[in-house]
């Protein structure tokens, strides 16, 4: 028996919010928030992150701070420009919006709460489909740092890891949409935008963007999202 | 061909400078120190640290801050009493100054630098002979973080993930020391005490100090510790 308690990464993101209410709603989690202000270049997410948390009854939010921007390396940490008007941002390689090694950081950071508190699991809502072929966004990528939760823990010596749970990783955009809409997700509290302007408008041409409203094209749902064009 | 640059973990512990050492010398990598403050109990680790990268010729040193303290789960951040003057301390279980999956953080952001400045190496102390049952510190957990490093970053994918290297892995305390000499390493500047006095002063009983104490013995080069007892 497990503890019925988990840890969520929650950025303020579509997915990340689908896959906080997936704990909470339909594995009954006790689910304590993490969300990381890491130096991304625009702070909205993490306000973002806070109104998701509190319409998602989760028992605890915490914003961790990280400076991932002096570490550098990406475009979404301020290294370089953000690609736009891309036609497929599945296909052509892993984009300059890749923050190196940065589900790592934060599933280490999971694991870390999750053991200290005897968590059951870690809940992140990583997307092998509708997704920019991010390495850390992948099945073997997370198999793998299962294995280190089992081995580099306490918890795991003892048996109770706790499980790293994608719930979404399979899911197309307009599935994943699907199900937010089921679970009550509010959905006009989510941003997707790499790159939306002061007043927190999406741009309507990033990567981010361009996922999403396919995925609200393919689930047939309104998209509450205001884009600047 | 590797870039020749490396990411070395320093605590200002013996084993991290040493492996410090190994890294400069006798591998001849440009070396990139990381030093977290996460909330020890006591800062003069950074400090030591400090000391060690000015005196161990690497090339930058950076601190960062982490607060693992309020995750809690461990008598090195503040949660119950660190343990004196036990017999042995490599039997007997994990001790409470494991700090849940630790070195997985650390790796986790040392991996995040190595990728971002194209670094060839990660380098890290770890021990698993004379040390205190810390799974983190086993071959298999470095084994299954190496993965994580292979599968979750963009440099993994083009087939030049950072290697984790491990020198002391299999060194009892007695030979890390005589390769300390060798290496030139100032032991003076090392410090390896759980719980140190305000002056800087090893406690001597912690299991830390018991084995540094047992390590000098071994490899019959005097200890220029200041003990408290």
């Amino acid at each position: 028996m497990g503890s019925g308690k988990a840890i969520v990464l929650l950025s303020g993101g579509l997915d990340s919010a689908t896959c906080c209410a997936w704990a909470v709603v339909r594995d009954g989690c006790e689910v304590t928030a993490l969300t990381f202000a890491y130096g991304q270049r625009h702070r909205l997410e993490v306000e973002r992150a806070a109104a998701l948390a509190r319409s998602l009854g989760v028992v605890e939010h915490h914003v961790i701070k990280l400076d991932l921007a002096s570490v550098g390396g990406s475009a979404l940490t301020g290294e370089g420009k953000i690609p736009h008007g891309r036609e497929d941002p599945t296909s052509g390689g892993i984009p300059p919006t890749y923050v190196p090694a940065r589900n790592t950081v934060f599933l280490a950071h999971a694991l870390a709460w999750a053991e200290a508190r005897g968590m059951e699991a870690i809940y992140i809502g990583v997307n092998c489909v509708d997704f920019s072929g991010y390495p850390d966004c992948r099945p073997e990528f997370i198999s793998a740092f299962q294995e280190v939760a089992r081995l580099g823990t306490k918890a795991g010596v003892e048996g109770r890891a706790p499980e790293i749970r994608t719930p979404l990783l399979y899911l197309s955009k307009g599935e994943i949409i699907r199900h937010a809409v089921q679970l009550g997700v509010d959905l006009s509290l989510t941003l997707s935008c790499y790159e939306p302007d002061p007043s927190g408008r999406a741009c309507g041409s990033c990567d981010s963007c361009i996922l999403r409203r396919r995925g609200f094209e393919e689930a047939g749902i309104p998209d509450p999202t205001e884009y600047v064009r």
